[in-house]
């Protein structure tokens, strides 16, 4: 019985070493992530019971993408197996003025040809105390949309929390379709997180004055993003992602809460970026953590920015902290002597 | 102007290191190959004009297999650029009693969804004296073995030779699909290779006494269904593989080659396997060569037994080999002695 | 609740890349094994809820070792957390007539210096069918070796089935202490794994005729080890492993179980090794699984011996290899064709 | 044939991995590179047919050169096969304050020892618009100058655009050596690339007010380099990188043309340092490539310019990107903002 | 005969490849470090006669140290050979504001377990002109504080120069035992080297106005702390390094020598992290370098400034550069440019 | 003081990882390797100590080659740095029927444009009792070989024994001019090592029946050529080594001494090879190593054969094995069981 599901897809992740373009690579890196998957791993490192719901291959390549998730302590044991392939993206790290660069190839998958049977939410929410997922999974299709309608549906019956990160994928679907499918989700979504370019895609809520590719941020316009989204969704908290990007090295990180009340900014963090994939998931979970844990609305912001700071310094999707570790940031560490 | 050209699909393969199971790996060797760049390649060693024809998307997994093709000196020109995905198998190298593990996940890729007008053969025809393709292209769609038709009949048409391996693969499509489909396109074929289980497999043609999967060969069989397949489709040859597979490390290897006239047997060799991938396309690869030089039947035979003997030592699909190389084993090589 | 519960110590395993000395090593593979620890994963892989039990420390070498576990699916919620460090062994491969090489550095390892009182013995067995242990986890020292009594003691009282491999370390114990306690905890057990070395360097039981390092084997020297053991200790079942080692890389594997009435001798294997540690583990692993499934004595010694024969195709401590597998070996597979 | 074609030695660099030091390394990467090499590769990436001409040796060395070439699409059909030994460069890299380190060994290679008629200058420049060579190739001896020279002389008379990059090497020759053996060469330049090191060591001329060791830049010292140059060699133009090394890891990037008449200066970038190693090559490239397009002067400088500070960014000395991800850095990109 | 003689301990370094976590890791780098063993690394690459006196085991594990040692060109032949295990640390690197970890795991070691007749120190000290050693030595047990004891005593004796680096270990020993141990071998040392810390955590001094963890540096403070150092322990001289950790990947780096007289400031370098390890121990090794050679006091703590400022550039514990590598960054190198 | 000096070249050693073919490799591992080289650490793995005599450069190269022999205790304070280039050769690893692949790249190396001043053999011979050379180290060029000619003199001169192993290098001089001046450099030789290949072409000494390439050996041929080499040269012993070579992956291996009385064959041993390079060089270090300790003429053959055996299962050129390990093999070990 897991305290948090979420759902979605996890996907093979295929990545030259280093540097490397793809054109020069001979192996690939390969390891697997996907927006929920990766909520759920930061979520077992926190020693939260955590289980990830999709459906993969019965296959050894699908057997992997479950292994990947057991080894970090995330509850499999509700994955539906079958379908024929895993999804899959290449990724390309960026530096310098290079940016990263993501080839995706997950058409076909078991989960974007998963079923409503495939599915027992009941089962899968006993014990359930927060239900999580992001705009992704719904753009997989419409089986997947009407899937996750129903899981919504569900959990709102149960009472259990509902999270959503609002992950706009420019090329799995139109703002048109995001918006109408996402609008009829969000009906049931207590917490959305999103940064301003997904606000604006998903349902047109613009801040002016923000430069999304110059990396200029606004605080004005993160307030008015998350008031309108909390405003037309009903929403129990909102939560805004500040990224300014230097390079493809450098970064600044914050966050921003919107607790319907007030609005509570985090500190600025400035990154250099080991890898910047899981970025938002990892903010995703410590955001879910925090919320669970009861901490103050500043109490949480700050968690989850230090959760999601130390995230950029980790390899591959998932984030690899402790509580102890993103306590001992939010209390002022950062300066990264040597713990021995 | 390619003197050979060849047609068919070319994919990622992504092979863990060394003999590490899926299960284990965290890296895998990114490299391309299919049967009928396999051959381009292999003839491009020899100092061939070959030309390998395909569909391939214009991203960079796309780019990265003509790079693999150019590398060796494949003539990448008359590739065709589009489509979503390049298809992909999953190479597990198997040792002792353990066998090689194949999962191919190629559905969808930019040739299996190819169409006709992808393709303009008088324009790749142009200068060409040999066409070769293997049973695995046709059976990648109804679309795809039309292309092969549309192929098969431009080459004889103009006078080339057309070569065909049978490669039977049951993932790909059951026995009735693929008799009806190469029995059509069999019929502008010229130069037909098979082992005795594709022949069976796909025309039902069988040879008594011989145990596939424990690996006794029986000479007097493969006489019969070489003859077979020669009467039915009237052809000018037809070469058989024998292998023994001893375990997945010790193979026998040897070939034999009908003319209509008499049987060759090639000598056999006892290999130590490196890859095994790849080995039957090097086979072709040797036929075509030593074909087109004229070779009489039983060099011819010899030649591309060596040449696909050699293929065994090597790593990945290609087979990185020089006609000298091959004449090398031919003329009695073969003890391994170092070459300073 | 696991089916079958297996106690011991997990080490990390440091092994130079392929065939390097440990004088030329500059990177060490880092995987973990341990004689209990390889049954378990072996069980969980055949799809047995199988629990392994230790003492690690809470550190994140301690925590790497858990999910190397978790990982392949062994419930590891039952393992003791805390001490200092996790035990070590080093491992250079060897090759043709250079044997390969261990080297422990064990001593002061959390499990080493636990206590009864870091173990709940009926909380652990709560659900089991089965416990096994080895001859290695009593010799790393007498409170260990108490433990072990105190499990064996409560494994009878609750009518679970006790395995034990004799496993004799010669750097561990001398052949006084270790018959002298395992003498003790036979008491316990019904079914024995040896090889004719550990039975006589444990209990003195020799049989005549076996040069076990120049690799002849006798069988009727088997018979008289397994009856002797049988005899002596009362038990349900004796199996002895019996390899020839032609050269660090070949060996002939095969195996015997005696049931209490007839003597049942396994097909034999020639290996070419890939890996041959853990080995003995997995055939323990064969074992349980085919008596827990109910299988006649001769479909029992099959099993295991396959199971085994194939872990020496395969690198790591760990037995990749799914019941199929092991089934398909047993019906006459074995000739390493590639199955795609 | 070839729209561009470049004359010069393709070496073999070895090069630890990381920020290993040379004393350190177990290892070598195997790369080929070499200033127009780096050239040709770059402008075959920015689909422009592209030749390199050289000398290398038969054995698989030599080839493996000509195999890096292909592979990105440079046409090697004009290199001369022959003589003994493949040039190599050993590049350890360098950190913070402490510098990257190259050592060569180049001494002897075929090119080095090439005599005039390895190379046919009316078959090699059919159908050529551009010929470019930089100050190391008349640098490898007086038989390469001498054939260096008459492949100008051939340029001239087919009227095709000349560039050279000044490139002085100190472990090749002496100022006085190539400021005679250069002076000569200049005559059939059109276009000349330079740096202020280049200028003085070679010609004498000199920029007051810049520190060169120290990276302190002064844009008036450029134009008056820029102006000299062209006077003296009657260019149509001279270009001038810029590069202001704050460490091993951080440089400012920017340059200049001077087109006869105006100043152009581009935008100066912050680098942070993938590879260094071609940024100039691949600011000769984008200059070429931006010529051949008929920019203006301004729209060339700022290609050149974002072309080599994308180079430094990527490993190896082959600049892998394509004209659209130059335009995209032109046109105010930068900020690393992952593309998916 | 070796000039200069160092003691400790040297162990096995196991460190995940790049900025993998731990419990990423399936690979560690195995190396060799410790303070001691780091200095005789960095005087040997000096030229300067170095020998390392340790205890080692006889197998490959404590010959692989032994080697690690041999091959930069310390002298070995004063080790001893005996015990069990080689210490192990455990190193992460960091990045960013995620620190790097160490975990020890060191207890039980040859030279923990020492004894006063392992050593002749008579013997070891034949030629010798300076003995050095760190505050981890006697921290490692009783009994090797009193062979610390004795070498400092013979030292004495000899008229040999005594160095140390307090290096306060608070996993190894308590402030107190370090004060009141440390405080009866200072007695015998005459140059101190120290960090802000150490002096505080081992003797209790303090300087007010630095806020360690902050990485603000108060040079009054550091003045106040030499001083004091100096004037208890009656040296001749007493070093603290500086260092300003902004983040794991950036520090500031610089060093004060007070010679009793006058204080020297270093300059202060801006260091982009390689790898942080051994840093003071190159520190160390520069400053009995430069004081060996008799400079200058302010060009003796540039020389060792300068020499542990491109420490952080270099992999591992060892410090390989050359004295001109150190003296070109002390003259006003640093900028990084490539070196041809 | 060493007690053996081995004199000759070596080089940098640049091998594709595994199996890979030259033109595959995108990595080269870096070790370094000769013949004498190997002798001296072949011996220093015997606690012998051994010099190793040779010219290397100054630069890190040169250092890099000097460390690797350090770091196995080689003596190397008596090589003489300077000169231009460290002498390469690539090494492609042979597998099955094909055969490993050395390609040289060595002329002009320090070693080999050596003179007489570079080596004062009155300072090399202090304390020696053994000098080693190999026909390779004249045939770098007559200013070698003259020096090597000065060498053996001197080794006369002081009662030194004097060894040589023919090793024929048809790349670096021709049958006629090898046997002009090994036949001068024999008559200081009074241990010579040798196969049936060299003897016949340095000295045109042939055993009939005997075929090289097929591998077939003939006891008799052997004893010929071993007495017409001992009678031609006034030997006091000459070995021959017997190799048969099935494939690049299995030979036999086996030798025999005549010591002027008697005709000693060792053991015959079927290796499986991990390297075979150095094979030779390793049983040169076994002889002289037995001759030193005074073992019998057959204990002496069974040691150098065993040594040599080992060698063949150990990566790179040096032998890593102890002579506990070499007398384990002797007594009758080779089942290649794991020591634990």
């Amino acid at each position: 019985m897991a305290q948090v599901v979420t759902f979605g897809e996890i996907m093979l992740r295929l990545a030259p070493e280093g540097y490397l373009r793809f054109v020069q690579a001979e192996n690939l890196g390969a390891t697997f992530g996907g927006g929920e998957a990766n909520v759920a791993v930061s979520l077992a490192n926190f020693n939260i019971d955590a289980a990830f719901v999709t459906k993969l291959p019965k296959h050894e390549i699908g057997q992997a993408a479950v292994n990947s998730l057991r080894r970090y302590g995330v509850d499999t044991t509700l994955i539906t197996r079958g379908g024929e392939r895993v999804g899959i993206y290449y990724l390309e790290k960026g530096a310098s003025q290079r940016p990263s660069k993501v080839i995706y190839d997950r058409a076909g998958s078991a989960i974007a040809k998963a079923a409503q049977e495939d599915f027992d939410w009941d089962q899968i929410f006993d014990g359930c105390r927060w239900f999580h997922f992001t705009g992704i999974t719904p753009a997989l299709g419409q089986n997947v949309a009407d899937i996750c309608l129903t899981a919504c549906k569900k959990a709102k019956e149960k009472g259990i929390t509902v999270s959503c990160d609002l992950n706009f994928r420019k090329n799995l679907w139109s703002s048109e379709q995001a918006g109408k499918t996402m609008g009829a989700l969000m009906e049931y979504v207590d917490v959305c997180i999103a940064n301003e370019e997904d606000a604006d895609k998903v349902f047109g809520i613009k801040a002016d004055g923000t430069d999304v590719d110059g990396g200029k941020l606004n605080h004005e316009g993160y307030k008015s993003v998350a008031k309108q989204l909390t405003d037309r969704f009903h929403l129990k908290a909102a939560a805004i992602t500040l990224r300014t990007s230097h390079s493809a090295n450098d970064n600044d990180w914050a966050a921003m809460l919107y607790d319907g009340t007030d609005y509570h900014f985090s500190k600025s963090y400035a990154v250099h970026i080991v890898d910047r994939v899981g970025g938002g998931d990892s903010f995703g979970a410590g955001l879910i953590y925090a919320m669970l844990q009861g901490y103050s609305s500043q109490d949480t912001i700050e968690f989850a920015t230090a959760a999601s700071c130390l995230k950029h310094s980790i390899e591959t999707d998932f984030n690899h902290v402790t509580v102890a570790e993103v306590q001992a940031l939010v209390s002022g560490g950062g300066s990264g002597r040597v713990q021995r």
